[in-house]
């Protein structure tokens, strides 16, 4: 999407033809940076580190990793210590190893000769294959904007709550959650966003504002307590989030504090959609709650903020007493009853098993 | 409560037998400090730059900003100056005016010889009210507490979540909503808090954490997004909340945010207690979402955080992109049917209009 009017990806092939340009994601939101990534080692760090976040972005870095490691070196050892590499760097991400596996089956066959334009190759299908899903998600949420904003007095906007950041800068383009919103913007049919603060981790503060805000989507930031009053009052239209996980019969794991919102749109009668890229559904997992294990994060991030000081040092503070315990819960899962919809490249689709298997047969096969 | 193995209240008449001691509450979590007011100046100056905050605590400091100025000079035109002097400091606390009222109705009869004394009278007098009606909630809520602990495995503490600060910091001792807890923990029943965190000014985790640290009571502070996870796990016995106002029909408001702890607590059937002083409960209003125009605040509460650096300045940092707006709703209202019961100082009543009408007949009969 556009940075001060120019329009950028995430990633993208650097202008010598070979080294990878990336956005520099570890400033945000006061500083935007990019940076080059110019071997292996620099791709692995660019993960580790956080330059890169998000599960599509990261799959696309890890492919471009192997192709920098192919243009040294495309022996199979090579190869096979890129793989290891990078397979290390976020141990948890389904994308970083389906990836890498991906380039590894793609290589492994061909001579070291054809190996380093093979792997730049299919690196860059991967991040295409990304774009296109996420343009699929934009158009067919777009249609449920419009209708929407047909039934609004003319010239009012509809207003759209998000929670965290499922936005362009976790993929290479247009977001999941976003894509709809962008694809509105961009056609000219008025949005406004609320923008979830997201605790602890602030992504919609310092990712979803600055992504919204630099391309000109109208947008508010507000505290994570805040949706539930607004809806009360009719300010929000519609809520669309994104998810990490979601289960075969529909349940959505997400960012802790969905489910509350979920809970406000369901009391209020707000409709409340899932931006779902296809391969985030796992079909292996049925109640949502009672199997999906939560991932427990470092304390530091609920008790300390990191931001920016009047006379522009970026600065850390202790915001709990110390002595006080804190918690951090990474993610929630609202049961499927809470979602009015799952915004999928195939269309919007009722959040259940049969909806799901119809849509998808092909993976729903696979995982039986 | 005990802060370091030592009872405190919140305001207390100095050593001297004239001077007021208060605790500075600007400073919290980071450092503990008390101030001494002097002057009914000083006593507008804590108020207004909130050494002081709570309702109830305000009306006390300005009570005892009268006695000051008595003791200065006790004439009719000392009198009404330091009414018109404090009056003004935060122009919408109810307890402020009611205060002053209750000092100006009790020392305007009296002579000039008479007034400093009955002054320091009624301020102790208004500061002993709050007190006992704290206890009463204390006791109530105690009960609760305790039924549900026997229901529990012997050796398992009971876990209560609560929201912002309605603690004995906005009181003179107690609080409203921690009253059951500090009291069950008093009495040897174990209990867990779980604070929210309470964006945006923080006030579980810079004021609810610190009370309940010096006084030793278990508890972990959690982002606001984590409450609806920890319900649907069981992690979540009880919640307590305050209220700033609360309606003849038993919708109650309170800090933003409040209303979504409910609608989890009623998903997951936790019980929602809101801890009640009388005072609070506001006859003329009925629908509270509706009626209750929510105050907005600036927006620097939400792109800015104050906390302490790592080598101990207290220092303030941006944490919103520049250029994208804010919104700061201060409160929200939850109907009155997600709300379990009301603890007040007369026992546990239901949230409905007949049950508040029969507990409290004078006050309705006053409002009619």
């Amino acid at each position: 999407m556009n940075v001060n009017g120019r329009h950028y990806r995430t990633i993208w092939l650097a202008d010598d033809g070979w080294s990878v340009d990336i956005i520099d994601q570890t400033k945000f939101p006061h500083v935007f940076e990019t940076a080059r990534l110019g071997t292996p080692e620099e791709a692995a760090a660019a993960i580790r580190d956080m330059l890169v976040r998000g599960a599509p972005l990261i799959g696309v870095t890890a492919a471009y990793g192997v192709a920098l490691a192919m243009k040294q070196d495309a022996s199979d050892a090579a190869l096979a210590g890129a793989y290891e590499l990078l397979v290390k760097t976020r141990p948890t991400a389904i994308n970083l190893r389906w990836a890498l596996d991906e380039m590894m089956r793609v290589l492994k066959p061909l001579s070291e000769g054809e190996r380093a334009a093979a792997a730049y190759r299919r690196a860059a299908e991967i991040a295409e294959e990304d774009v296109a899903i996420n343009q699929a998600i934009g158009r067919n949420g777009f249609e449920i904007i419009r209708s929407i904003a047909a039934r609004k007095p003319p010239g009012e906007r509809v207003n759209i709550l998000t929670h965290c950041n499922a936005g362009w800068l976790a993929t290479v383009d247009w977001g999941t959650a976003t894509a709809p919103i962008y694809t509105a913007h961009d056609s000219g049919v008025g949005v406004h966003v609320w923008v979830d603060e997201t605790r602890p981790r602030n992504q919609g503060a310092s990712l979803t504002a600055w992504e919204l805000l630099h391309h000109g989507v109208p947008h508010t930031v507000i505290p994570d307590n805040t949706g539930g009053h607004l809806m009360q009052h009719g300010l929000v239209d519609i809520a669309i989030v994104g998810t990490d996980r979601t289960t075969a019969q529909g349940d959505v794991c997400n960012k802790i504090g969905t489910y509350l919102k979920a809970l406000a749109a369901h009391d209020n009668g707000v409709p409340f959609y899932v931006a779902l890229p296809s391969p985030t559904i796992d079909f292996r997992v049925v109640d949502g709650i009672r199997e999906i294990p939560i991932e427990q994060r470092g304390g530091h991030e609920v008790s300390h903020m990191t931001g920016r000081t009047a006379d522009g040092r970026i600065e850390t503070v202790e915001i709990t007493p110390r002595g006080s315990k804190v918690a951090n819960y990474a993610f929630d899962v609202t049961p499927a009853r809470y979602v009015t919809g799952l915004i999928t490249e195939r269309g919007v689709i009722a959040a259940n098993r049969d909806a799901i298997g119809e849509a998808f047969p092909e993976r729903l096969a696979e995982a039986q």
